[in-house]
């Protein structure tokens, strides 16, 4: 199994930034062919060391060549247009293998 | 459920770092107590963006008193001193409160 990760640094404005991502730009995410599960993570820091980043998604697929697919579907070409959209400036993008 | 988080950046000596996260850090951190899941996951960079991140490593718990219980445990002690040692300057650590 393989996952696309979304890594949102902190933004200026988190209520704006969560109602477009919930209301939004999820439902956009949800209509990916070939996306197995999402999970939704607010992330904060240790004791001591403060995050930089907010929130990480992670978007499963059975492997790379079904991610790059849903990638370059209509709707994954939906998801990442709304995406620079809202969040350019916040987010890193990675793949993920996912070993056990 | 909350997870704890471990980011690896990419470190100088992949095979020696590797041995030594699958070989004795993974074990340490499978005594955990309340540990309910773990999930390790090779990152890589998208096309035209390398990652700074080799690896992520999830570890899942009910809540964040079993999570911070476990991490104060004597096996949680364990694994945090093995990481000190192998990955203090690779590692970022976050906590996660999963939504969905």
């Amino acid at each position: 199994m393989v996952k696309l990760i979304a890594m949102y640094k902190t933004p200026s404005d988190i209520g704006e930034f969560e109602k477009h991502y919930f209301d939004v730009h999820m439902p956009l995410i949800e209509k990916m062919p070939g996306l197995l599960k999402t999970e939704v993570s607010k992330i904060s820091g240790m004791p001591g060391q403060e995050s930089k980043y907010h929130m990480m998604a992670e978007m499963y697929f059975e492997n790379m060549d079904k991610l790059n697919e849903s990638m370059a579907s209509p709707e994954g070409r939906a998801a990442g247009k709304d995406l620079m959209g809202f969040a350019k400036d916040y987010v890193i993008m990675m793949f993920g293998d996912v070993k056990e």
